[in-house]
This record gives C-alpha cells, structure tokens and sequence, in this order.
C-alpha cells in the first residue's frame, strides 16, 4: 500500500474550513480512559451486558458474505423487530449510527445556516454543537427551578427536548410537551433515557401535539451497547423519507444492525436490567441524600447531585484518583456531579469513598 | 417498552423540512437485493473474504464489557495500526463510518450553504447529492474524452476528484492533481478504488501541490469490508482536529474499529487478494471486449463496458433476470455498464451469460 506523503506537510486547506467550525469548540464527550481498573460511572453506560441473544446474533452475521457486502440500507429487519416490538408502522421507523447520527440527520433536514435551534438548559450540550456545526444559531431556554419549562420559547426550526433531560433525569409533562411543539417549527424528542422512566410518569408525545414531533432513541443505554453505535427514530412515514435522503446510505453496519435487532426482541431480559437499575437508583439516591448532597429525583439512569456546602469539582478529582469516574458538570456556574447508576456493587464502592471524602 | 403512537398520525413537521431537502431526488445506493443465488456484481463489493485476523479480532472485542461501554471517539488504536502500515502521522488520520461518512464531515467543515462543490463528470453521483443536503451549488466539469481533467474549474469551496474515477476506473496525472488543487479552495482526492491502481499509474498527492488536498478512502472495497462501515481520511493534523469537531463524537463501533485495525495489519493477505482481482480484471477486460464491448482500461475493481451497436440497458435487465446483477449507469443519455470484477468463476458465469445475449 503506497503512503501518501502528504501527511508530512503543512496543508492550506486549514484557511479555507468554514469560519463558524473554526470558532467552535467542539463537544467533548466523557473520558474514555483504557484502564480497566477504573470504574466508569460518567457516561451512562449500562453496568449489565447486553442481552446473551446480541452475542449470536452478532456471531450469526460473521461470515465472510456479510463482511464483504454492503448491509440493508434502510435496516429492513430491525425496522420489522422493532416495529413489532413498539406495535408501530416500520416505515416510521429511522435507523440511526448511535442517536447523536440521528440529532445531526434532524439539524441538517430542518435547520438552514443562520437557522434557530432552541433546547432548555442546563441540558445536554451537543445541541449547541450541532447548531454551531450547521452554521445556525442557538438560543437556551432555562428550566424551572422544578425541571419545567419556562415559556414563551422562540419560534425555532428546530427545538430539542430530552425527555428524561440530562443532566437532572427529570421529565416534562405532556402538557408542556404540547405547548412546546406548538411554539416550534419541529420539536424532537430526545428520549435517550425514556427506557429507565417510570410508565404514567412519563410525559409521551401520545396525547401531546404530536403533528410536529419527532422522537429520538438509542439503544446504547437501556440495551447495554454504546459500542455498537445504534439509535433509531419515529416519525411519520412522509418525513421519514425526506430523512432518509440525508443519511449516509449504509450509516449502519452489518453487525450492529443483526445486535440492535436481538436486543430490542428480547424484551424480557431488558425489563430484567431496567427492574435491577431502577432498584438501585432508589437506594444510590437515598445513600447519597444521607451524604449531604442535594439529589434531583430521577427518571434516568444517573442521579444529578448538588451541594452547597461543598465544592464538588474536588469530589470528583478526589473520586478519579481513586479510580472512579463520575461526570463533573458546570452550567455558568450551576454545577454537580452526574453520576450513572451502576450494579448494587459499583454503587456500594462508590458510596464508601464518598464517605470518606465529604 | 412503551410504543408512541404518534406514528399513527399526519406529521406537520414535513412542511418544516428545508426546501433544499425536498426538492432532492436523494442518492440512490447500487441495489442490495436479499436473494443469496444472485451474483453481485454491481457495487463493487470484494469477492474474496476478509482476512482471517479480521474474524479473531472481532471476536476478541465481542465481550459485555467491550459492547456495553462506549468505543474510543478518535479510534487510536486504528490511528496507530494504520500509522504504522502507511508511514503517517497517526495524528493526521480521521476515521469515518465509512468514506460517505467522511465525504459527509468534509463538506460539512468546507461548504457553506450557498457554496460551490465541484466535481467532474461521469463520476461518483453522491457529489451532487451531498452539494443538495447543504444547500450548496454544484458544479460538473465534464472530463475529457481520454478521462483527463479539463481546466479551467471554478473557484469552488470543495472540488471531489475520486482517482481512480468510478466509472471509469481511469486515473489523472500527478500534474493534473497539482493544477486542479491551484484553481479551488480544498480539493478531496476520493481514493476509494487505489488500493487496486498500478503503482506508478496512479497520480498521488505526493509529489502535487498537496497544501490543500485531503484524501479519503475505504475500507469496503480493497479490504473486503462493505458490511462494517470503516474508511479514513488522511490530511494535515491541524485539518484533522477541525474535522473531528464536525464528525460525530463516536462515529465509529467498537467492532469496525477492530476489524478495520486487524485488515490493515493485514498487509500480505491484501496483496495476494489485489493480485488476483487485477489478474480477473484483465482477462474480464479481454474478453468483453471480444464480446463487442469498449472496455475502458481500469485501474479498480470495475470495468465501464459500453457500446454503440446495442442499447446496454436491456442487456442489465436480461442479465437481472438471470441473477446477475451489474450497474447500469445513465448520465445525461451517456450510458454504460459498470461491471464489478468477481471471481474467475464469477466471471466465466457472467461472460457465458453475456454470450448469450449480445
């Protein structure tokens, strides 16, 4: 294989990158550190494996014919599964590279450069990214002291709504829900977390204006495979195809398409984790509480903890070098510790270095 | 799970949608049917199989831990695999989700909305495609009679040149390279196909003016690897972080960047798989040619068969019914069939299926 020397020289093509990507920052995901030592509460992985049926099914496409050739375009199967599964039309179904693929595939379709995109804060921050990356404009919209939304919201192209919300695992009602589409060109509804919600508290599109909603999930959670990149969103079947032009063709591959599939059949293991992490993200709350930390009620698969005793960015130095991983976040200053919630064990470790440190 | 039965409904949010997106066709990718007795011969997929590090490297990466947690966003193991085997700078590689991934973050970073992409014609249509979803202008500088450059070009934000060309599978000079890197802003040398180019045929960006060339290329196509989704683009490194704030924080999965690593590594078993794809390359070339058909010389692992005494499409169809599938491609009332090089048997099957035809 010939190497292209060019590597080696200093590229003009730096001046001619757009100005607005240049004055960007760049989203910084958590640590990825390698060391397996450490324990990884700061991304909201799943502490349980995947379900034993995504090891076949992965194994099952691991011939040399499904390597060499391109996957489903549309993901066919998986729309099929996941369509049974949800009891809903395939065609509304849009398979996605992990769901941030998704987020971008929603800016690009709905938001021109100079555009509006709008979402509450503090939230999470790759919607600002985004919009910076699609040259647009980006407005926050403050919650309530409670986790509700303020209003009157500015008429986006585009508004994102996590629903549970990061960092807090708070939900919005689905009132608020509908008078939020109301204001907006298109609202998404960004429900990464919606698998760790409890049923009635949850405010749904069901009932919600739902003539302009679309819905964004991933399976990097709930399913235990953020490696596998996979999400999917639902929409109607019409705005489903006008996304579908711009997606890359093949955004998902062989392997995690046949992954995503057994993962979403097998529901009865996934209500088996989901039961074990709700159970734990009672009592880590509890514990945590008793620690002197104000902890927002969650519907998510993390606890948002604050305390003005302390500052908590020593905390979560503190807790690193001790090998555990917690996500420090800081809003203007209105900052905590985001923590995942893991095995009733990791929690228990957890638990027992904090108390020596606060 | 709970299912949102908003799918049921009329979505107003397809009115929102960008004009630009509406109006567009959308890429049409080569046809991916399911019927395990068809030949395919239409997307210049590999017929040979991956090389067999690539199974015990996926294999070795397919454990709860690795699925459940998040991959490594810059792909550093890729990096320095790929390093290593092409004497670069790790720090001046970007992986992609395969390379429309990386042509998807290259237009993102260089072209704003009103822009100008520019690329020759007949080539690779997703160009245009990519110009539409970023609302950008789109301009095609038709390439000479003998697949050389035309000059002049305009000055565009983005030139793609895919060298060597589909469908052509012919290649520029060096000097043609340089010349068309002066007349635009940033120049993408799509080297999707030059892993099977003759080596002093191909015109590199080495000895070009390479200030302001990025290079992109696959590992679909060389390395047997359509179904896992994994390309890379090489650029200067300061080019590199600027891209890596465009692309998608983990574009790539935990499992393509496995076997993306292990195939690279691979550098004998790409060689012997190079050598026996050239070798049927030429001996299809002789014999549609035999067959009546003008066989442009290539240096990929296609072949652009034409002729002028009977329309090819009908040709396409018989040889669909007949469950081979080629590429029949139309440009402006320009047409021909874009044959992938198979097997020595696949071959023999196709040229005897053709005998009988033409």
């Amino acid at each position: 294989m010939s190497a292209p020397r060019l590597a080696a020289t200093r590229s003009g093509a730096l001046e001619s990158i757009r100005a607005n990507i240049r004055a960007m920052q760049g989203y910084v995901p958590g640590e990825q550190l390698n060391d397996p030592d450490i324990l990884k509460l700061n991304t909201n992985e799943n502490p349980y494996p995947p379900s034993p049926r995504v090891f076949d099914a992965i194994k099952a496409v691991l011939t040399s014919d499904k390597l060499r050739k391109y996957p489903q375009p549309l993901g066919d199967s998986f729309r099929q599964s996941a369509g049974r599964v949800l009891g809903i039309d395939p065609d509304s179904i849009l398979i996605g590279n992990g769901s941030d693929d998704l987020l971008t595939i929603l800016t690009r379709a709905f938001v021109p450069e100079g555009g509006l995109i709008a979402s509450p804060t503090p939230s999470y921050i790759l919607y600002k990214s985004l919009a910076e990356i699609q040259g647009a404009r980006f407005e926050k919209i403050p919650f309530t002291d409670d986790w509700q939304l303020r209003f009157p919201w500015p008429r986006a192209e585009l508004a994102f709504l996590p629903n549970p919300n990061s960092p807090s695992g708070t939900v919005v009602s689905q009132n608020q829900i509908a008078e939020l589409a109301g204001q907006v060109n298109a609202l998404v509804l960004d429900e990464a977390y919606v698998d760790f919600a409890e049923a009635g508290a949850l405010g749904s599109a069901d009932s919600a204006s739902r003539l302009n909603i679309i819905v964004t999930r991933t399976l990097s959670k709930s399913y235990s495979l953020a490696g596998i990149r996979f999400g999917y969103a639902i929409a109607d079947p019409a705005v489903v195809r006008e996304l579908i032009k711009v997606k890359d063709s093949y955004n998902c591959d062989v392997l995690s398409l046949a992954a995503a599939a057994a993962a979403i059949e097998d529901q009865e293991y996934f209500r088996s984790v989901k039961a074990k992490i709700v159970a734990t993200r009672s009592r880590m709350g509890y514990e945590l509480a008793r620690l002197g930390f104000a902890v927002t009620p969650s519907q998510a698969n993390f606890l948002w903890c604050r305390r003005d005793d302390h500052p908590v960015k020593p905390m979560y130095e503190e807790l690193k070098r001790r090998k555990i991983l917690v996500r420090y976040m800081n809003y203007d200053g209105y900052d905590g510790l985001r923590i995942s919630v893991g095995t009733d064990a990791e929690s228990d470790r957890l638990l027992a270095e904090l108390k020596t440190i606060v």
